[in-house]
């Protein structure tokens, strides 16, 4: 059979590992530094803990695990006969693949509420699974790391997750602007303009900004029932604006007595006083056209997205304030941060910002003319291992142009040649094939030379 | 609704996450010095890719993905009618989860034989799924970690998976034997008996001799055709006996002149050459009544079994011949080992091997009495964590004692208290947790004292 993979899945390969690991490790140790712990939930989830958790179409998007067994013999007959697909599903499939990282930290927390210590700071770093159609950033298994903090109304924890975010992208080289939003000033917005119970159109009209003009957006604004100069003014609204107390007043002006405004203005202040405690950053913007599609946020709303490059947004989140509600804990607040590995991977390839990822750790490979000198080398990298010097020894007898040949593809910079006169003169042979520079050395010294 | 777990799946929280951690951490750096690379699989493969590879039991215990969208509607109408699961199967259900890390490795490979450096040595470390009744010891997901070398003959490649193994649980603390055999032996002394055409049953029953005495299963081996003598002088064989040239010879003499017997003999002397440079190891032991189902093995044989405590193979591997040839490329040998995480991290607990990893990273707590404090502690924490250095500030305003408790129930050894007076002196008041020390430390010195 001539194998294949599974449509929008991949292998990743050495090369790609190590550069995939340099961005799990860099989030990984950002996430410590702020006191986040490690938490890993199943790939599989009871059907049930999924369905109705991300709307109709993420329903459809979700992987279902067959029942094992006779599956079939348990399935009602009835609906057997109507061949019903989506009615038969929940006869033949208890299990579904995690969709996100989100309703299983719910759940988890939900099942765990005596044992966790609140506020509970965890971070995930696991692969998702959706049935979406592949396309460019767009996979059917992919990686998401999340920072969320659980059991707290503190808008530290927003500025935490900012800084989080800066200090990621930093590390990692990416250019990046930070939007931030609240729910509750797009609220506001709505009342203003008296379209409240027009909100999830609203809203949805407004997540278009980021593809078309504004122009192109007002006929549709005008059938929700704003005016010329509602949209003029809303037009103002949702230009960004740089990150200060000065946009917050703005805003707040603009909005003055209209319900939730001055809630939503505390709350970017806030956010904006513990920023500020940190030297502030330039890079973050108010960015009231920010929605992502709101879902369950109901404050601060967060998007990144990569400077100098097209592709949509490579981390997000936001604030929460009934997560754990349908898991039967209702009244915990949360909010958190999404970094989807995949799309920062591609981001970094195209701006070429893999350059000092090593290929690998091994130092040097030793190499043999003959079993003799194999046996003196495999003792030899033992001597070494134990210093803790990756290394490796050319397992085979071949000849010396095929084993150069194989450190060079591997990316290993040293090569070091034990014949019959370096095993009796403890003098070996070294090439760097890198700086093709060569020289002898000390079988003694080998260890200080290779650190 | 109660959420709840897929049965025999598992939540890992912060406390067990990081002790596996310290568990994947150590077989990694291990698996590096010795020159392996990181490969990831995704967890669903074409189900044509999995079936047929883990015998008839295996293909039982894949986990199925349903077919998105209508996928009755592509059904067969009789097969459909007929509601004979297991014909259909394969109409509705056309992707499986990993079952284990080795026919992907082998899919991988055939599908890149081109762009891979052979010798290939690769190691992977991801969970597995099966539909296995939950038992001790044994879950629906849990994780393998494999090393495999791919392409090369060269017995110094067993050698060094010996070696890696012994580092490994060296470094975790975990007293072990080693068992080694070779199958082409094993085969030598099914040809001794004359029984080479029942060689399946006769591996069958020496795979319980571990389970129950020889003597129980003496009727079992006459009934293939074995006199008394013969098992008298087969219990001699399989005898653990110590790994040295002796016991070797003492084989070779006992199978003189049968078939295979010198080539499993040579392979075992070629190991044992390779850890003789390496000063030896003397937990390997010879071990002729250990066959592992034989699988796909063709070679030499490992298995690893924690001292002390009643449990499986902790690890386990060995030589096959023919991976890739079902995915079309054949003549490819190959060598592995594969650590099984879930059952180490058991042995681990019981023998209380946890008591030096760290519940946190995170060297201090900073605490407030108030606002004031918290803005003057996120500014600290902020420049601390410039430095590389792990901390957290309690989010809300909360009374000391539920400050402190936060900060013991994640094991945080030192809590620092900022009030006033501690502002504006410059001088912050730490307390120790664990030793109950307490003192005054400046602010600027305060990097270096947590470091």
């Amino acid at each position: 059979m001539k194998p294949s993979l599974v449509k929008g899945t991949r292998d990743f390969g050495p090369a790609v590992m190590q550069r995939r690991k340099h961005i799990f490790n860099t989030i990984e140790t950002v996430f410590k530094k702020y006191g986040f712990m490690p938490l890993e939930t199943p790939a599989m989830e009871q059907l049930e803990t999924l369905t109705g958790k991300y709307g109709d179409e993420g329903d459809k998007l979700l992987f279902k695990i067959l029942n094992s067994g006779d599956f079939a013999a348990n399935a009602n007959d009835e609906i057997w006969q109507s061949k019903a697909s989506n009615k038969l599903t929940s006869h033949i499939s208890e299990k579904g693949l995690r969709y996100d990282l989100t309703v299983p930290l719910a759940r988890y927390v939900a099942m765990n509420r005596n044992e966790i210590t609140f506020p509970f700071k965890r971070y995930q770093m696991q692969p998702v699974w959706r049935a979406d159609r592949p396309q460019r950033g767009r996979y059917r298994e992919f990686w998401q790391c999340d920072a969320d903090i659980i059991g707290s109304d503190s808008l530290m924890n927003e500025a935490d997750l900012l800084c989080i975010a800066a200090e990621v992208f930093e590390k990692l080289g990416v250019g990046i602007s930070i939007h931030l939003n609240n729910r509750k000033i797009l609220e506001a917005i709505a009342s203003k303009f008296e379209i409240e119970a027009k909100f999830n159109q609203f809203v949805i009209i407004i997540d278009k900004l980021d593809k078309v003009g504004f122009e192109t957006l007002i006929p549709e604004f005008e059938a929700l029932g704003l005016s010329q100069s509602n949209c003029f003014e809303l037009e103002g609204f949702l230009t960004k604006m740089p990150f200060s107390m000065n946009s917050i007043y703005l805003i707040q002006d603009k909005l003055n007595g209209i319900d939730k405004s001055e809630k939503g203005c505390l709350e970017l202040s806030d956010i904006f006083n513990f920023i500020e405690h940190t030297g502030g950053s330039n890079f973050i913007k108010i960015d009231l056209s920010l929605a992502r599609g709101l879902e369950y946020y109901t404050g601060t709303i967060i998007e990144i997205k990569a400077n100098d490059i097209k592709m949509g947004s490579i981390s997000g989140g936001g604030r929460y304030d009934n997560l754990t509600g349908v898991f039967g804990l209702p009244g915990v607040s949360g909010v958190g941060i999404s970094f989807g590995i995949d799309r920062i991977y591609d981001v970094m390839e195209e701006l070429n910002l893999f350059t000092n990822v090593a290929q690998t750790e091994v130092k040097a490979m030793l190499c043999h003319l003959d079993e003799n000198g194999r046996n003196f080398n495999y003792a030899l990298a033992n001597e070494l291992r134990k210093e803790g010097i990756s290394i490796e020894v050319f397992p085979d007898i071949k000849k010396l142009p095929k084993q150069f040949e194989y450190a060079e593809k591997k990316g290993i910079p040293i090569v070091i040649i034990t014949g019959d006169d370096e095993i009796s003169s403890g003098k070996l042979s070294y090439k760097n094939l890198i700086t093709k520079e060569q020289g002898k050395i000390g079988r003694n010294e080998l260890g200080g030379f290779l650190k």
